[in-house]
């Protein structure tokens, strides 16, 4: 059996607040057979299923904790600022990184985001900022990761087609992500999650032509307890308009790639109301590409701040809470059971902390609990089962 | 690939609470070959990475919910008192139910149970009783079920080792059990879960000759939040004298093998301080084990209401409130991510609610908390870590 990647980037979510080691593998047509090892589709919702990884997984390279946020995670090799999309694109995550937190805090007004930063020996690391118990959040993560892994020779025979047993040696990867899960503490201020991720492959040892894969993969997505249409209109509206600057045909795509990834399968509901999601993604011009997903983490803040303003202070009861609690609950069993970041991160042994980070600090499981029908809870329940257009 | 069984009885825990059709499946020696198709071994903490179904699962029969509880749920052809094992197993389960709610209502005082009753049309059902919100009990739930299920072809061709390719036909199977988990309010009082359970296969169609087997499965389990030590003592004495009764080597045997099962790999810590586990348990006396299983289910009230009348008006304040809810969250993960009966439950569709009323009704998640060395909250950790002999 192949061994797995030593680390690789997450195709989700949640908890792709998490180092890099524990994120989703890569894939692409030429890359499907390693998949098969590794992470199942998530394109069809009928396909919640975990086809987990039946082979041992590499356990990754220990993280060291650093007292200082370095410069860069790339290494030597890579030029540290050469122009080329790795440097470039982490210098984006770093500063969405950044911007993110810094509207959270205002927004939040008293708490503030804990740092952790790491690397590993190999190259690659990441920083976990986290705020807890703040004014407004419940828990806010915010954190970004650089992975340098290696893919199982067996994934660039299958790539290349070959059917000799000659070993071309293992094929080294790539990936960088930011990632970040946002629970207020009001009950009629959503969830929010946003994760994007950037991925490339190098030529195997041994194999000095061989093609070199890129792929960018990401989305934004609301998890709200209570629907005020005009909050999800404002989300989804941005989520368009960025995608709009680049392709009409992306926010529809998106928007219903998201709908069936976060679904789920056990409860036949989605976590939330949607957003855009994507994955793969390496049909259009790189440069292009590269612009889209900045263009997307940068909707972030304009996208969720505004609500959560509008709704941090909306007097709530018992009733609203103890609701909020148990969509958290549904929140657990998504990233527990379903999520690729989470689930594949928790098998390969990555950052406990900065995995599970996702997980609301609070979450209830009521037995049999049934909204009465017509009623503000039920609304959301039959939105999550029944995905809406909201724009 | 082969279908999976359309039900199947757990080998564990928690949520076996469910209706048998969420249970995991069986597993003998001549049955190793169906079971790599469907869970794990889990004797071994080192292999507790969900090597999941990679085939497709079939849909358990859906229930009918009935108004009355029926006096049995066996199949006529069956025999309904006809000094069976499965007959007499079911009439234990549902006495134990009976006798546990009984003990635990009186020992709550103000909270009942609400049941609900399920039949299937090919035979089976179950009975979900759950006490939410009482005086002493968070969330209380005691499930029986009775399943009639059928294990694919592939696994009856690999038991007898042919290698023809000849259908002999699915093999029937029948599975009874009872599991239950408790979750008191008061943090210096533990939650505690149980589940018996009973196997047999018939002879598949069409290969009269076959063996017909048969297996039992089960275990009690306590996980408190503080540690007192008298508590724990009592709690695994009651075990060993339940054990001991029967043979010397069951007590130590199931002790290590309950710290070995309930292993939260991504934590490296156990989810409580054990008890008593064990499965595929068939080379002894059928007769002895129907008495043992009897024996250690009616050892559930002795072993865990007095403990719980002693602590369920302990005082407590906030920090011990709210490392009881981070222990709960060790619970939801250890359930959802390992709990090989209620992954399995999510997985065939078997009934949510009765899967999932092993989750508590509300825990907690706190980024990177870390107990005090020498702490009463490190102490429990610590025996989470690094399980202890506690007679």
């Amino acid at each position: 059996m192949p061994s797995l990647p030593t680390a690789a980037l997450s195709s989700s979510s949640s908890l792709s607040l998490l180092p890099p080691s524990s994120y989703s593998s890569p894939r692409k047509t030429q890359l499907r057979f390693f998949l098969s090892y590794s992470l199942p589709r998530f394109t069809n919702p009928t396909y919640s299923y975990r086809t987990p990884i039946t082979c041992s997984a590499t356990p990754i390279e220990k993280e060291t904790v650093v007292s200082e946020r370095p410069h860069s995670f790339l290494r030597q090799t890579d030029g540290l600022d050469d122009g080329s999309v790795r440097s470039r694109f982490q210098r984006m995550i770093m500063d969405v990184q950044d911007s993110v937190c810094g509207a959270l805090e205002a927004l939040d007004g008293a708490g503030n985001f804990k740092e952790d930063a790491w690397t590993r020996p190999g190259g690659g690391g990441g920083i976990s900022r986290v705020l807890q118990d703040g004014h407004v959040f419940e828990k806010a993560g915010v954190n970004i990761s650089v992975v340098y892994g290696v893919m199982p020779p067996e994934a660039y025979r299958a790539a290349k087609g070959a059917v000799t047993d000659q070993n071309p040696g293992p094929v080294p990867f790539f990936a960088a992500g930011i990632s970040s899960v946002l629970h207020p503490k009001n009950p009629f201020a959503p969830t929010m999650h946003f994760n994007y991720r950037y991925f490339e492959t190098d030529a195997p040892k041994d194999s000095p032509g061989a093609p070199r894969q890129w792929w960018f993969g990401g989305g934004t997505d609301l998890t709200p307890s209570y629907i005020f249409e005009e909050d999800i209109k404002h989300f989804h509206s941005i989520q368009k308009r960025a995608c709009d600057k680049f392709d009409p045909s992306f926010y529809p795509r998106f928007k219903k790639w998201c709908d069936d990834y976060f679904y789920i399968k056990h409860r036949g509901e989605r976590r939330g109301l949607g957003g855009i999601f994507f994955d793969d993604l390496n049909d259009y011009d790189q440069e292009m590409l590269l612009s889209f997903a900045t263009e997307c983490a940068n909707s972030v803040v304009p996208a969720y701040v505004p609500i959560v303003e509008k709704r941090k202070d909306t007097p709530f009861n018992e009733r609203h809470k103890a609701w909020q609690q148990l969509r958290r609950g549904r929140y657990v069993e998504f990233n527990l059971v379903y999520d690729r970041g989470t689930t594949f991160g928790l098998k390969t042994g990555g950052r406990i902390e900065s995995i599970l980070v996702s997980l609301p600090l609070t979450a209830r499981w009521e037995y049999d609990h049934k909204p009465e029908e017509g009623s503000e809870e039920w609304k959301l329940l039959d939105a999550c089962i029944n995905p809406k257009e909201w724009i």
